[in-house]
């Protein structure tokens, strides 16, 4: 039988242009995937850059303009790994050209950039997906297994920080994340969004935040030595609540010295609680709170065989796997959601509901109290 | 040269009745200390369960109304082990007998209470101690000497929890803890004000707080059955921003399954970070960021040598020390405080700024907005 | 109910002669036992050192040679702490005089010294007990009870070691422990008794033996600065064979840089495993391979509740236990033991048999081959 | 510049035949290498097989003929990755015809096989290489570094252990592996081989053994279900001495229940220590014994920042590395030193090394006794 292909044009080629690049040379040989994807084009407008990525990890063809790969008749597919301000343009272009569209998170600048971004790609009926890559850790995979089989019961806590250090050293270069018309916000749009998708992925949809934010370094040097402003904040934290009656505490810090990518969450229910460490990635910490008395404590399950969500590709023999893994994963659900005529999960109407988390914890720090979503 | 010799009359004969006798018994064996410390009264309304307490931890004499031990001219310092709703009418009274004091935490059931109770013990000038134990783990007077030598640099962040989970049957008794007017709060006083204590003893002053409180299970079984409201908090966290610039997570629960005793912290600075658990309580995690860029990472720092703080009397061969190590070494730092004619730390002032955090925490829950320290 | 009263001499001053004395004054506190102990004699040739620890520890009378304490009639019993060379002596003497006795391990020198002495004991028909201390650790108490109830099923592997580095500095002094006569032997004497105790106790008898000593530093110097030979190891290994068909490999070192009193233990099973660290001393990792293949994992049992060995007179709410906790649980079971008018466990039986694994590993690494135990 | 560009042969299609096409796959696109290389041909005697990972993993051509491939003039370089005992034979023939070789561990079944396969490359002057990729993690590299830098200062102890639990089933199914005609032997040369080089890598040379082997399920049963023999180790563990005075504790099984790959190195020097395990892979522990005594500790190195080994070209921004990256790794290493003309390591010199050190532990084992190297 014929495998579907989809012709693909990257739109970016920094950190995550690598990572979906990663995603499209594996997750086809890793896994038998019923769809094939082409790496046909890389878009970019540092030309030089762009076309030794293209060389280098085997991209077919080059453009500096994203307008011409949205316009580009043999492209199915466009993945929007630039900048956040360039979203929302891209995608709705893209949509217009009944494009299907791939999105890094945050999707949009704003809740108002979002709801436009999805209006577009329903109104012109193409498949949707925002790279919320961490849910696709077999790990993950595997707490959404439990949870769905009611192991922890009624869920009483959250608590999930996603710490960086990257920008400890006041040195550290000015770049667009560091200024709110290019990013939206700081650490609120770059790291909670992962917490917040998260959350909604394994514990559901939260309801009301308090939230904190703070900008330790108020400015920072560009690339000529000139200090510029930095309007977005460097750590956010918030208080939340969850439909279903759960308590949620939320931080999110890129000058938490120390810690690197500490992508963690922790969830504790009526019958047992839950761990992840995205730095021990494979991990999942179980506790059964069910077993007998003496014999109770949190298990380190490594899912990395046979029996774990996404192993039929992957090693399945407890050989780890890393960070590209979760890329990899994600494009594989996009492909057997694909086949079935179905959009993957998450999506852009995920990427809304987070954004609209973010908005909301925004507006409680600016008004120092707590704040319904969507108020 | 002659020790100076202290009667103590201890109000209690619960848990922390036995932490505070193991402290008498051992510190003054362990350590050579400047003071002697008699086990005079042991004080309790329970004949029975006083008496047999008495005769297996050698306390010498027993009375079960607490007036006569304040009132006993042979008592030299009474400790109050009793239920929160008590200590204040005992602290007080025992003060005006001239007598030294020493308090559970939390100090009172609210400000006002804590207010009294400072003014009793500086009417009377009489020493005052409060027992925040966890201060004076090895690790943490290292975490303090490490700080004091600024090697973490301006402070950023702090996170502190406190996670319990032995009220998470819904048949769990009630007890008075489970009642405002015995308890005053629920973990907030109870577990909140630990992290308090060890927030402001390591970073500084809390200016201002912001809240969430959740009483997840709203009435448990009294002894006879019978179904009692639950009017006090199974949770509670909070969001702080500190004197010197730091903000902070602090979060308390008794329903976090899967906890036991997960009382920790982390700091992070400038030049370096710190974490500890009680649940691994003689270890220090360091993390220097003024290293070599390819041998950084948290150093697991076990704090059991002669070069650690408290250690001269314990083994100091890295042999492990356990819980009531903390109240031995509290007790020690009294004996020695108390031989130089001072107050030791913490004591009844750290109990009122602890409790003034604790308020304004309550009072943020209940306006659902920030509010200053105070305010 | 009168309890039976033990009057205790205890020769010796030291690390151990507190870590007894320290079980001597808890115990009968911390659990209400049918045995009361009274600390009624301190033994040792320093004087100073000696009365300075009779104060400090309450210890009422102190005499300088162990002699008159055996021949006094008011001591029901002789606890043996001092260097290894007097062990023999010491104990026979005692038996004879009819006293109980305790000794510290190894037991003796070598088995010729150990089988005089359990012909001393069993002769005087006197209770007998040699502080195996890691024995009583709950965890390890909860392993026991996990091995009896057939949870790990028929047992592959062992593996334990012990490893310090208190030794690592060439200057570190010369000690009575660094030559033979007084010691028997070095870290296989000190350290591969608790590791070969442990191993009778979980696993089961030894059979064969193939081992390997090191001695890394040669000499070292005593006080005057002149450097004396060390003719022990520093570093003794072995590969072992199981009565029941379980292999073992046991290691022991005072050279290992970074480890302190790295005291570890794992074994293997057909349906689970465990293992133990004592840097982790209240905790159990349990393997259970029996459960859903998804969701098998090393589970981290803290042994620290009602639930868990030793703990109904502890805190038993998941408060730390210490070092000083194994000496105290090793005192428990004698006073319960003796009031049944039985022997403990360990005994001077089990003393025996760890001590000639002990010499047939000595006589494996001089033969360079395999031997069988007792051969 | 014209890359140079090798045509490769994969004869294998199992288990490592994947973990070699990830390599060929990404490895040039992960890294700017001098080298191109054509996943050319691949070579297996089960058709269906071979001929759909040609099409998953791209690889151009399918012969079921591994003597075809070696045969075919397009071919630059043979990579082995089929059971054992066919190693000699491809690899010389291989060689005869000039290609360049890489072959899986171990080297051969025995040190004669060995022996004819590096002469045979040395005669051809072909480059080769042996993928031992664990060396290849970046935080052994770092240890290497470290190690270099002679931080550790003299070595005195490694200790290594390689545990799996995979064959734990009785009915775990006869293979190839089981047999010694087909796999040489079993832990030994499957796990202890790492080990080994690893060993070798770090330490130094091994001059002295002494082993013990185990085969605990005797019998496995074939795909008719029937019974076979199995004629290897399931675990083996030996002492060692190294040229340099270290001395070393060396485990391997495929019993030991709960542990999956459990990989793990650790090495105590006079200044200071490292360990590591594949199962945390991208972490290195290293404590310095020359810092001050108070700040000690095990510190845990991510080693996944641009400061650290192979890291030019993953996303050195610590976001985790996999089991794939090891082989990504060695195949970056052996591209550099082709292109300066020079063989990679490791390469064949070693496999015949660590054979010459799993001979005389087989040796050992049989004569009970402790073997010299090549005796």
């Amino acid at each position: 039988m014929e495998k579907k292909k989809l012709n693909v044009a990257l739109v970016g080629y920094g950190f995550m242009g690598k990572a979906h690049s990663t995603a499209y040379l594996e997750a086809q040989r890793v896994f038998d995937l019923p769809v094939t994807f082409e790496m046909a084009l890389i878009v970019g407008r540092n030309r030089e850059a762009c076309d030794s990525m293209r060389t280098q990890w085997g991209w077919k063809r080059y453009v500096s303009d994203w307008k011409d790969a949205v316009a580009d008749p043999e492209i199915d597919l466009v993945d929007i790994a630039t900048p956040n301000f360039l979203h929302r343009e891209i995608a709705v272009a893209a949509a217009e050209q009944k494009k299907n569209v791939f999105c890094e998170k945050p999707l949009g600048l704003n809740v108002n950039e979002c709801r436009e971004m999805v209006g577009a790609v329903e109104a012109a009926k193409v498949f949707h997906m925002i790279w919320h890559n961490y849910r696709k850790a077999p790990a993950i995979g595997l707490a959404k297994r439990l949870i769905s089989e009611n192991r922890l019961g009624r869920i009483y806590h959250l608590r999930a920080r996603f710490l960086q250090s990257w920008q400890i050293d006041p040195k550290t270069p000015w770049r667009w994340l560091h200024q709110k018309q290019y990013a939206g916000s700081g650490v609120n749009g770059d790291l909670n969004a992962h917490l917040i998708d998260m959350s909604r992925y394994l514990v559901g949809e939260i309801t009301q935040v308090c939230g904190m934010m703070e900008t330790f370094v108020k400015e920072r040097p560009d690339k000529t030595g000139a200090m510029v402003k930095v309007d977005v904040d460097d750590a956010c934290s918030f208080l939340a609540r969850f439909e279903n009656g759960a308590v949620g505490v939320i931080e999110s810090s890129r000058m938490s010295t120390g810690r690197m990518v500490n992508n963690c969450i922790e969830i504790n229910g009526e019958h047992g609680a839950l761990y992840w460490d995205f730095e021990d990635m494979n991990s999942l910490y179980y506790f059964d709170n069910t077993e007998k008395p003496d014999r109770r404590g949190f298990k380190k399950i490594q899912a990395l065989t046979a029996h774990h969500p996404y192993m039929e590709g992957h090693w399945s023999t407890n050989h780890a796997l890393g960070y590209a893994n979760t890329f990899i994963n994600t494009l594989r659900e996009f492909a057997i959601s694909y086949d079935k005529n179905e959009n993957p999960s998450p999506n852009f109407y995920d990427g809304l509901k987070n954004q609209m988390v973010i908005d909301t914890v925004i507006s409680s720090v600016e008004r120092e109290k707590w704040i319904d979503i969507g108020e």
